[in-house]
């Protein structure tokens, strides 16, 4: 059987058995490949790290969308940069306040490739309430003169194309156009291995945003397993402002989130708390 | 360079560049192996399968031991089944509660070549307050009249050497071992890979305990990345009575347990309610 890897810095490398190999092309961007695996689905692979398996990217999506949406009391207008598989996009859309999603993605290549080979993620790309632009995701935001409840920057690591999506500038832009009540959430990398990158983008936020932390989930095809987002806000405490009834109220039902997950993923362990505790904002430390 | 590799059941493999090779024996029990990774510090394997990790395994040790021995009130006496490495030990015997840690080993040469290559959780062995048996422990425990108030259960997977370890029989035994107000912790495996391992093992325990949960870590070095360990006692409600003051006055420093994680851990999602929920016992299921 062939193998796919994905080699973390010469310190780990995760390996899935490949029954089929079903796109592979070079973009403008990057590499973007879709396999179907053994026993984890269909992979999607940037430059050779997997972003997304069919088999556990419920966890990722959920995280990035409902953590923000049920902090939020009322989030009506949503805006996605990244996100090209379309399973943030496919979370967002469920909610019943939601009146419009904005998703900007860089690269059409990993579009259509999800389109045709991955609709478990890429199906609600066509939904009526979502406008989607090909773009850069740092000059629609540089430029746009709409405003969002949410914003959601569902990126790849910070080399290559989504590096500007770790700077401040960038969050300046992300702070402008968040409307009064708003909430922006972030992929932001493994505890285990990133410490570097995740201070960097907590020392960003934490000068524009009063309430910053990350907060955690687990991925079994990223390496370590352990993963995070941020989380940041001037006016809504992900925890103090959560009513954990708005969940049951809004009738779905998730594979992974829920009233329990959303305050436990919040808990930072204590290495965590050594190295970037001087960034999280609005919570007591340890 | 050359590397390690632990397949798991031809679905995922992990993969550790390995900077020098400390030791390979083959026991009575399994095939044990130290070796040298550039990344990760040294790896204990048995039988091909990632033990302990330098780089992480103060998550797994602290995780097992600290959790239940700040949910008891007072624990004095400990009862380690398996745990060769010495890494579990070495927590317990930080609590100034204690008055006697028993450990029983049933592999010589897991305990030998951790004294040997990795002090770093075997150099505890040596402790005056520990009593190390080099022996089976499903035959310990069916023997013996001490009475223990934690009892924690370290063992490899279902299989081979430790698959009498999570049978209705053993478990009778443990019940037996336990002082009133007594807590069994035991390796409880993955939520994403081993669902009716753990569904047998949660099932055995809620016929013999009325507090019945597992808890979740996160371990860099195994599959999926997401492990949990089981949680039974038939007085001390992990969450209702524990008393987070006792982590301060302990004085003891942890470098990923503290209070907010002793709270998150027991928080499931809804894929493993789903399938496990029926023998979660004394907890609000959602």
């Amino acid at each position: 059987m062939e193998w796919i890897e994905e080699l973390y810095k010469e310190m780990i490398a995760l390996r899935f058995p490949v029954t089929k190999k079903l796109f592979s092309g070079q973009s403008d961007f990057q590499k973007v490949e879709v396999v179907e695996t053994k026993a984890h689905g269909k992979l999607l692979l940037n430059d050779g790290c997997t972003m997304v398996s069919e088999r556990d990217e419920f966890i990722y999506h959920e995280m990035i969308a409902h953590v923000p949406m049920f902090a939020h009391p009322n989030p009506k207008r949503v805006l996605i940069i990244g996100g090209g598989d379309g399973g943030t996009a496919r979370e967002v859309l469920r909610h019943p306040s939601l009146e419009k999603c904005v998703m900007v993605e860089i690269d059409k290549m990993v579009v259509d490739a999800c389109k045709q080979h991955i609709p478990l993620t890429a199906a609600c790309l066509t939904d009526p309430k979502l406008e989607l632009h090909i773009e850069d995701g740092v000059k629609y935001l540089a430029e746009t003169k709409e405003k969002f409840d949410v914003i959601m920057i569902d990126s790849t690591d910070p080399v290559g194309p989504a590096a500007p999506l770790f700077g401040p500038e960038f969050y300046g832009n992300v702070k402008r156009a968040l409307n009064p009540g708003g909430i922006v959430t972030a992929q932001g990398e493994s505890p285990f291995y990133e410490p570097e990158a995740q201070a960097s983008i907590l020392k960003i936020a934490s000068q524009l945003f009063s309430i910053t932390t990350f907060y955690q989930f687990t991925n079994m095809t990223y390496p370590g397993g352990y993963w995070s987002f941020m989380y940041a806000s001037n006016d809504v405490h992900p925890l103090k402002n959560f009513d954990a009834k708005r969940i049951q109220g809004s009738g779905l039902k998730m594979k992974y989130y829920n009233a329990e997950i959303h305050k436990a993923c919040f808990a930072w362990p204590n290495f965590m708390l050594e190295k970037l505790k001087a960034y999280r904002q609005g919570f007591d430390n340890l």
